[in-house]
């Protein structure tokens, strides 16, 4: 088990070491290059959102694409995408464009759009509005989408070892220095290998996104999870299991083999003892920040305890000026 | 066509967006990903040197290994491979070994031996004295080794646009800072993408490394080039084709499909105008100095021209005390 924290969190898709983990992840690459090698046929045209060092445009390139848009806002990792276009001799095949999608517009449409920008419970990233406003703009009428759909589970946990590296998870990362560390409980964070053994209830689907439809990025919404067995309660953790396309599936869940998402796991500050049968209610709201370019959470409940008293929690990751409105005593349930 | 500075040359294997960039290459991976398919036995042991992020490391527990000791002596790629194994839930079958491979000893023999180690003339890194050391000290009798044989082959060129890029070659590296930069006719570059056109002569084999054998590192040799069209010659290409073992080759010649290593360019300083029938002689050497960890290389000759005048050429590697004896005026030929 290894504790890191979320990089959604933290501005780094500039740097090659992110990618460097990236796409050492099998378990992420290989599901979305069958995916591709599924919908990409011989002479079709693609669009990559956010390509990273161009794995995926240069998977469509092989796959037969006449022609792949890769589209990368970090101009950092686009020079690393250059330099493997150039050398696999695949500058004919794949056009570099530097910029955010929004801003961008394509020299023709295309058949195939292909993004891996899955946030650890879907929309840290903003997927959905991406692709909706891509959709509109780019594809050709009845074109594909990879992925096709994410849905996203959450489950209270009993995850004693994650909880225990909350406050040194920043010592030893590889990625984040220690000075921009956040604080413990104002921030989400990635946990590699978490046995199903730790999930406390029976987890519920946070979110449904549909990458054809619409899907609300901000939202709040309610749960309520029955225990099943005696533990601790630290938090929860939540996964995805997205539709790529036809039968492939990409599954983060405790159960599928590990990836480099993990499951994303928000701490609660003050744990608690339950017994089998306790109920934790859970109000999970994904608000919209007028600074942060990206949602921020806020999970907050009560355990209901047969013992008879009520444990309420209240945590986010916002780092602005709600706080002021966080006091631990706000009522709730 | 891309020229950059030869990596071999600068001491950056600790550098992730090094790494980046070679586990970008599937043509480079993939060969090597077959070849331990094909080797890699359900049960067996292995040991790879030089593992770097682990990518064949994993490669070789996937295929079904019982053990994989994975040996690396850059502690900061070591840690993202401890990352990316432990993403992989592969900490039971993959132990990472901090070290040279010369100085440490394994619990146990091991069934097959893996280094991707190969510099762009073969013995760059040095895998011959590597393998030889660890064969006997790692590997089980009859015990398999990947890559099995390197031939490394080098021809006169035109490569007028790679020429070009000499003085600029590090101001837009991604790896190797400006302020590092050699002297431009004291290192070796990588093509990226040099068309076969370039090429002035049939290819010599410089190098026939044979990894169940004895190579010597350090060598002299003289060939004879009879140049093919009437052309300017601005220095040598080389690249290797290795067998990795059994029908899987890895081919990186101006004719096969382009990898991270691209063909090794030893320039010369005073380009040379010649003709068809023109006879290109050079001696390459290949040096031992007792600074560098590597070899260093001398490339000097003469063009004997039809039109009856002969043209010396002289350039070395070498950035310490042998320039002293390496005036243009030195005798040869």
């Amino acid at each position: 088990m290894l504790l890191i924290p979320h990089y959604v969190e933290h501005p780094f898709y500039s740097n090659p070491a992110l990618h460097l983990l990236y796409i050492s992840d099998e378990n992420r690459v290989v599901p979305f290059q069958n995916a591709i090698e599924q919908v990409v046929s011989e002479g079709c045209c693609v669009a990559e959102i956010g390509a990273g060092c161009g794995i995926l445009s240069r998977a469509a390139a092989r796959a037969g694409a006449k022609k792949v848009y890769a589209i990368e806002k970090e101009p950092e990792i686009l020079r690393f995408a250059e330099r493997v276009i150039i050398s696999a001799g695949m500058q004919d095949s794949v056009s570099l464009i530097f910029g955010s999608s929004f801003s961008i517009s394509l020299p023709e449409k295309v058949d195939v759009l292909i993004a891996e920008i899955i946030g650890g419970i879907g929309n840290d990233e903003g997927i959905s509005s991406v692709i909706e406003d891509a959709r509109g703009r780019f594809l050709k009428s009845g074109g594909a989408i990879i992925p096709k759909k994410i849905d996203v589970f959450i489950c209270p946990v009993c995850a004693e070892e994650a909880y225990s590296q909350i406050s040194s998870v920043y010592e030893k990362d590889l990625i984040v220095a220690p000075y921009e560390a956040r604080r413990p409980f104002k921030a989400y964070y990635e946990i590699i290998g978490m046995p199903p053994s730790e999930l406390l209830s029976k987890p519920e689907r946070l979110d449904a996104i549909d990458l054809y439809g619409h899907t609300e990025i901000f939202f709040r919404r309610k749960f309520r999870f029955s225990v099943s067995r005696n533990a601790r309660f630290t938090g929860f953790a939540a996964w995805f299991v997205t539709e790529l396309t036809g039968d492939v599936i990409l599954d983060t869940s405790p159960w599928a083999p590990p990836t480099c998402w993990g499951q994303s796991y928000f701490a609660i500050k003050h744990t608690v003892p339950v017994v089998r049968g306790d109920v934790i209610e859970l109000i999970f709201s994904a608000m919209h920040d007028k600074q942060a370019k990206r949602p921020y959470y806020v999970w907050e409940g009560t355990v209901n305890r047969k013992a008879g008293n009520k444990k309420p929690f209240y945590e986010s990751n916002f780092q602005g000026e709600i706080e002021a409105l966080e006091p631990e005593k706000r009522a709730i349930g």
